[in-house]
């Protein structure tokens, strides 16, 4: 377990919460609350100028964009429909409100795309050394039928599956994603996805959340995993797709005698891609080309790395 | 109009709202979102190290406390019932894990005096320059038989009231404040409540948003308006009354009528007092104690100030 990963433990242990009203707590995608006989869901994502975007080379539409899609991203992770959003900006001294009409352009278009607007909002100018920072909240409901796709479901014999292709996303794509709402949607619809995820800090990491939230463990086969053309143009396109992060790609895991019919199909013309297995093992393992067995530790983006 | 609402109303008239979905949206304190047969309003703020706190004096607690609680004034200025809350922090290089436990503490304390806990969030370490930013994200419902009151429903006659005592909340009460929670709700079940809004960016600014939105203007009586302990130690105790802001107390409008008695009996041990009257006439404008009448123009913080 990593160290966002520990202190979002410790949250959750100092925070006991009343089921009831709150179905889905600290540790996945999105929270559930009940509101009267209704159902809502809601993740927050803060984006930061040098960490997720770099000011001085993307576009504030592009910035925007990616600001509102991680967080539609987040609500295809649990397989449920947006709703929309508010957003909170925090600007630097060089920036007014002609940049804050370039951000909203980006972010209102990604939103369009999903039927999420947004409905409200803060601006606070940041006087002195502040940097840009975005921070969007987004609201959504389950699909008619389903239940929000949990990450702790996953059981052993599962497959492991995954949309798309995997690594280099940062050589742009982390900037103009499609988040795959719809696609979740489609795949909760045919098949009984026992845990989702979308892959936002990379395979590795977030398949050892899926294991560690439904205490089993997992072995990949490298062979199967997809690649990326951006992947395949890296030094090491297998660790691009295991840790590189922000591919928000679906990962998720079936019934092993659902997997072959999503894997023939795929959805929304993207493949479905069988790359592993659950074991009752814990840990995450891969299987090389040449046959070895290594042991697979998180490798992916851990945000507070090194730190106390 | 300051910088600020000029560019929340251009967001306003960009983002056409469906407002059986969306019965209020952008421009009032919460958004409100129809669910199901339910509904859930949402208010977002973010707090910066350097503008609302100041890391090298505030402590963790205290800035967690306070992040919580502008959020739950925003609640308060809808008379609405907090739910729940997602949080997303920006570390800066220099903090840690024990760090983020201490504002968690303060989040969760501020919370739990409403019964709002944290339910999910987003942590991200912010490389280079980046300085501790702290967004809440909070949920609320209406009281049961009582809409969410906007800023909008201003009458001309009304009388304009304020709870509690303004200005000098820069010595102090700005991180220690109690949102005026339980006082709107009360208030809102006690009377009908025109219009209402909490005072976050001063009196004479939010005055200015209730008028606007409710297209009539206010006159003010100088020698009504409650000056706290701390404004009476400013040099000029009305301008802070006026325009420091982070009053956190609550603005209200209701029938004549219906003044006296709030005013007489007070909410929740707090006073209540008339300080003004809705006019026809628009813009805001102040009776001196000598009698003179002045504008007043919209003089608190205005977070868009001199940016183009």
């Amino acid at each position: 377990m990593n160290a966002e990963d520990r202190i979002t433990a410790w949250f959750a242990s100092h925070t006991p919460l009343d089921p009831r009203r709150f179905p889905i707590g600290i540790g996945d995608d999105m929270a559930q609350v009940r509101v009267d006989g209704g159902t809502v869901l809601v993740t927050t994502d803060m984006l930061l100028d040098g960490t997720h975007f770099d000011r001085s080379r993307h576009s504030l539409e592009q910035i925007g964009f990616k600001a509102m899609n991680v967080n539609l991203s987040d609500c295809a992770a649990m397989a449920t429909v947006p709703l929309c959003a508010v957003g909170a900006t925090a600007l630097p001294e060089d920036m007014g409100a002609e940049d804050l009409k370039l951000l909203h352009i980006g972010v209102t278009r990604a939103g369009a795309a999903f039927e999420c607007p947004v409905v409200g909002g803060d601006i606070t100018a940041w006087r002195g050394a502040g940097r840009l920072a975005i921070c969007l909240t987004v609201l959504s409901r389950p699909v008619e039928g389903v239940e929000p796709v949990r990450r702790d479901g996953a059981r052993v014999g599962d497959a492991v599956c995954v949309t798309g292709a995997l690594g280099g996303s940062g050589r742009g794509r982390h900037l103009s994603f499609v988040p795959r709402v719809h696609e979740a949607i489609a795949l909760a619809r045919r098949a009984r996805l026992h845990a989702l995820m979308d892959i936002s800090d990379g395979l590795s990491s977030d398949l050892h959340r899926i294991c560690t939230a439904s205490r089993c463990g997992a072995v990949l086969e490298a062979r199967r995993i997809p690649l990326s053309d951006e992947a395949r143009r890296c030094g090491d396109p297998l660790a691009a797709a295991l840790h590189e992060g922000e591919d928000f790609e679906l990962l998720f895991t079936v019934a092993e005698a659902e997997a072959g019919p999503l894997e023939a199909e795929g959805v929304g013309g993207l493949p479905v891609t069988r790359i592993g297995t659950i074991t009752a093992e814990p840990g995450v393992r891969i299987v090389m080309a040449d046959g070895a067995v290594h042991a697979l530790p998180p490798g992916g983006y851990d945000h507070l790395e090194t730190r106390s």
